[in-house]
């Protein structure tokens, strides 16, 4: 059995929502194990939302529902999706949300949620995390089968305003796509992009500063000083060691990063 | 055996307090579970903690035990207590905390916390979460009778400064309680006061907008039109599809907002 | 065996994170019950991380694992350690995070974290939350033995910027050494500093204010009015009555505070 449930929504954490939501979990399966990702998703930021389950999914054991929630057309037209992939499951709207850490993913399958045996008893129009997507995770936990919960989807929706990086021989033109709280700027060049190329002889550039060469970690540059390196979630990323490089480089998300190596390893 | 503890303070999520008081819970009871519901209740702000508690508690399943901790006179006068209702137990303050949620709720009886076998060995003066309410949320958990913490309470606190609408018809005088982090005002008229009225011959209006028609979800109107609804907690609420309407309505606690129906149902 | 690990970073609670550090613990023991702290410590903040953890992990039951994550050397020179006291464990970087809880307890032995079979696959050089500590103190949790991590260490770091407080006779001058989030000022003056005087002979100064006598809850005085107290921490507190003291006293971390007693007990 799967008890393991993650939570990422955009519901804050000091509102009544998680709460209630985790409530509706629990009140399906008091069994269930609960664990927060985040719940501090900018309000509808779906890329945002995208890119932090694209850092933390991951890292879970096998069979772990992920249900996320940042869902901006609540009572609309999305549909409520739930993916099955060869490792985990994910529960949520579909509106690009999962688009991310399904890349990284071998889907099996996806299903539109519309057996309401398996929803709250009375459905708002405007809190489906708490209605839908929560006592689902919470059925599929006590190992409902998936086929159950509705009919099979063909495609499910990709994000549309994720930017990709340029690429040309040993030139990337990509940009900051994530600011973290260390003030780290995320890019969205990933380390397949640029592993080919010898550490040495890189150079990355945002705004006016050039670093040179592609570190380890943050405490190879002076203190103060920015840095270029691959993010925890193998990502290129800016640092300052010490410091915060989106106040001391004024940068922000959307940022152009200009990625040059010189030869290939 | 209820096993179930939820936690609602003003503790904040950076200071070692919620930290202590889970501590202290699983001192006594290791097998006890914690969940939050949250610890931004602004500090001291009863009203605001009594609004989350009754947003979120409903939704656990029975025998779950609601500790809140929102305690601005802790130490002086107000007394410690333990109320058990039909479906719950909440501990904490008698200061009007539980008061709403109370009202949803079946109240069997009220004790006051006099028994110090079920505290923490040595009881400070400001801070009853950790040595007092979590404590004795914990021994609960573990089945202890409600009876043994101390002798009951005839009645309990209400909250003293909770605006209550003016009814007169088909028209009714409330104002903002809550606004949640999506910036979506929440009302105290709440769905028993509406829900005899045709939604389309509803008018609900705040500062100098007024909207026409009770909708079902946000999308119903273009992107960055108030909307009126039916908050998922059953209040009248004033929205902003895919905005902020604090924000972009300038509205605060505390703002007068007036529902006028033409026509009963 | 001791499942219970507890969390203390400074990943925040919007960033993947401590999310992915979790699903690190929970890949390797599943049946881990893992409980937050914190994550906000000011982003690489010892002091600060040092004094949360100092007032939150005496109250969790023995055996309990406590890992701190409060690391700008991520990577570097400073080691990875695990330290056995009478009571707990302690997981995290030896920079002097647990150099104020260690105070407290008998320490048995320090390890140096060594032996990769117990960490992530694949160890990054910037998170070592999630590919070091976090697996250490999973596999820890499941009986592994404190000596397999790697060899005794013969010390651990101190906290050099930590401040003593000055003391003669009657007369100690100490400084502000942490702000909590209802804005009261926590002292380095601990209670066995100044538990040998009356309580009613005593002046504490802060800025141009000073305070008579020793309360013992924050009600003892007129609302808005400071007063010094002990806190639940046992270390000299100044407050104001339902209010802000940083902010009405205008004071900050660092700021001196001045303690003056006419007699002893």
């Amino acid at each position: 059995m799967n008890r393991l449930i993650t939570l990422t929504t955009d519901f804050g954490l000091k509102d009544p929502y998680q709460g209630a939501m985790k409530g509706a979990i629990l009140s399906v399966n008091p069994e269930a194990r609960v664990v927060d990702i985040t719940h501090l998703v900018a309000p509808g930021n779906i890329t945002e939302g995208a890119f932090i389950l694209l850092g933390a999914c991951g890292y879970f054991p096998e069979r772990t529902i992920h249900v996320g929630v940042v869902d901006p057309g609540v009572g609309g037209e999305r549909k409520p999706i739930l993916i099955e992939t060869e490792r985990y499951f994910f529960v949520g709207p579909d509106n690009g949300l999962f688009s991310l850490i399904a890349r990284n993913e071998k889907i099996k399958r996806a299903i539109e949620l519309k057996n309401t045996d398996y929803f709250l008893e009375s459905v708002s129009s405007t809190f489906h995390g708490r209605d839908i997507f929560g006592p689902v995770a919470a059925h599929l936990s006590m190992g409902v089968e998936p086929r159950l919960f509705g009919p099979e989807l063909k495609k499910i929706m990709a994000l549309e305003d994720l930017p990709k990086p340029e690429k040309e021989d040993g030139l990337i033109k990509g940009e900051v796509i994530y600011i973290d709280s260390f003030g780290n700027l995320i890019t969205n060049i990933r380390k397949e992009d640029i592993m080919a190329y010898h550490a040495s002889g890189i150079e990355v550039s945002i705004r006016d500063h050039t670093m040179k060469g592609l570190k380890k970690t943050y405490s190879l540059v002076d203190k103060g000083s920015p840095v270029a390196l691959l993010s925890s979630s193998d990502h290129l990323e800016i640092a300052v060691n010490s410091g915060m490089a989106a106040q001391v480089l004024r940068a922000k998300v959307g940022d152009s990063v200009v990625f040059k190596a010189q030869r290939q390893v």
